[in-house]
């Protein structure tokens, strides 16, 4: 059996439309009768709730809820089919896009319109959440997720902070006394796409401030904001989050989720992959064909790629592990060192790269008809 | 086993080089102890001796003969070690960059230096001679190279036409009593690397004329010579050469080869493949590994690419055909249809023409090394 399953290829093939060219051209060289499981895959990050509907382990919903500013917005979630998991996209609700019509508000912006999409499926009695983080507006730390489910942070006075991540260094207490009945029957799963802690040089402030309009002030006070808060969680629960890789993930949202929810958080990829059935499938797979638009450093660290190939690997069986790429920027020895048995560029020429995009659901097709080629020359079964 | 068995990419790598870069990514991938039987490859043409020579098939010579206007030159030629076998390439002695100093001259150029060099061969004894055509300065039929060998092309009133394709009207009849004693006593083979008839407007003159020189009334003028000699060649032989495809090669050599010593005339790649063992070797391959600088439609009918995936094919074993190119520009449909399993451009991604030729020899170690990565994980033995 053959597994198609890459990434996006970003600015050009979402993972569906890589998923399609890849299998049409493993079909154009097997037949029409060649067995293939597709499963566009995600990162845990923006696209992952449009791969898992795609492939129809989630049904989609819509939400009014408000945005990163409050502002009314609708988002979109998933349910899946027997009404165990809830899978939430940050970026639907507190996606950074749907506040570019204003100018930057990186202390303002918070994630309660998450929490919103959260109280729903909380309502509508799931037992498993997850939540793809990726794209945020804010910084808060979750606070807003934790507000919008009933959980109020307190200042020195005993009034709400103002919301977003310029109230974090007011809160003295947190009172969770009106937090939804189901917040803490339901195991909260939070996949992560970036490795970043909390604070720091590398912190969520430090790092992705900027792209949310953060100037060097925001960005100091927002990181004092989440270290404060950071302390307040730690003195009531005893567990310091400050340092946890990935807790620096869309503005700190896996800080309060976590000290105040029990939520778990998982590299993005291995928990996608994990939801999709990935390990059952490479089980049972000869070939896999997974693929991104630029194949480098990152792609075999916790990444889609990286995370299939260490998968397959573990699977026991000799599957082969292919990626198809705009871009191989990964030596053989890197490629090996990650359990990637082949890589290859889309590229069939000189080529500019809006031109690889352009064509690039043909240049993928193509090249996946090579490898089913070769793969079934050599295969001896 | 793995053959490597790439042709030169033309303006990057010669075939040499082409084939030390693809065996040290299968090398990469398999380890030092990879069993890599290394035949660099060539179609009959220019670079055809360098190829033979590479792989010690046949001993350099070099003898002073003249060039495509009888000006001294050195050519350079071969001879396998045991004296069997004479190779020659006719751009040596009457190829077109010997006359690039002076004005275009393509009437006046002949053969007669590359029929020194067959001469000498002869005089050392060989059994067979192997004549590789390709970039040749002449039109004349191959009455140049006969005229060196002793055979006289007479006018009507008996004296000697003038040399090259400017005297070939004029032929009334061939006096071939004073050949050299031992021109028929050996086999004649000549690689093209063309199927293009003597005449016509597909023919030596219309189609290669214009590269040497030639002006519409030369054109016009060698092909009515080529046309003449034929009729004069056809009424002593029986035999009517105009049409044979490959015939109009170099200026129509094959025409006097034939028809005064019998010369077979044979597509050069599968010639040179023949010379070089392919066949046998490939009776034992898993996996051939072959490539040129641009993959089209020319490569899989009569060069070396299509050559060698076709003799892969009637191989009986299912030996797995991989192409590695500067550019791919054949189709799935049109791979399969050809032999060949999997194309690969050594592209890793955009990049310019130039920059794929600069760094040709590292890009296709590369994916050389995903080819056999790929073929090593699906190989079930």
């Amino acid at each position: 059996m053959v597994v198609v399953a890459p990434d996006s290829f970003k600015g050009s093939l979402s993972a569906e439309q890589a998923t399609a060219a890849i299998s049409a051209g493993v079909r154009d060289t097997l037949g029409e009768g060649a067995e293939i499981l597709q499963l566009p895959m995600a990162d845990g990050g923006e696209g992952t709730l449009a791969a898992l509907l795609s492939v129809g382990r989630v049904d989609a919903r819509t939400i009014n809820t408000v945005d990163p500013l409050g502002r009314p917005t609708s988002a979109a979630y998933g349910i899946s089919p027997d009404g165990h998991t809830g899978v939430m996209e940050l970026a639907q609700a507190s996606g950074l896009p749907l506040v570019d019509d204003v100018a930057p508000q990186p202390r303002r912006a918070d994630t309660f319109g998450t929490g919103m999409v959260a109280a729903a499926l909380l309502d509508a009695g799931v037992q498993e959440m997850l939540l793809c983080l990726g794209g945020s507006a804010s910084t808060d730390g979750g606070t807003g997720i934790l507000a919008a489910l009933g959980a109020r942070f307190l200042d020195v006075d005993g009034n709400d902070v103002a919301p977003g991540g310029q109230g974090l260094a007011q809160v003295v207490r947190v009172d969770d006394s009106g937090l939804h009945p189901r917040a803490r029957a339901v195991r909260w799963r939070i996949a992560v796409d970036v490795a970043n802690p909390l604070t720091g040089p590398q912190g969520a402030a430090a790092v992705f401030g900027p792209q949310k309009g953060a100037t060097a002030e925001d960005v100091a006070a927002l990181d004092r904001g989440l270290t404060h808060l950071a302390g307040v969680l730690r003195d009531r629960t005893g567990v310091d989050l400050i340092d946890v890789p990935g807790n620096g993930a869309a503005g700190g949202v896996p800080l309060a989720m976590t000290a105040l929810l029990g939520a778990e958080t998982t590299p993005g990829a291995h928990l996608i992959a994990e939801t999709l059935g990935v390990p059952a499938a490479l089980a049972q797979a000869d070939l896999l064909v997974t693929g991104e638009g630029s194949l480098d450093g990152p792609s075999v660290h916790g990444k889609v790629v990286g995370t299939l190939a260490s998968l397959a690997r573990q699977g026991g069986r000799d599957t082969a592990v292919v990626v198809i790429a705009g871009l191989v920027r990964l030596s053989t020895a890197e490629l090996r060192a990650a359990g990637v048995d082949a890589a290859f560029s889309i590229a069939d020429g000189p080529a500019s790269r809006q031109e690889l995009v352009d064509d690039a659901a043909t240049l993928v097709r193509s090249v996946a008809a090579s490898v089913a080629g070769l793969y079934l020359q050599a295969w001896r079964p």
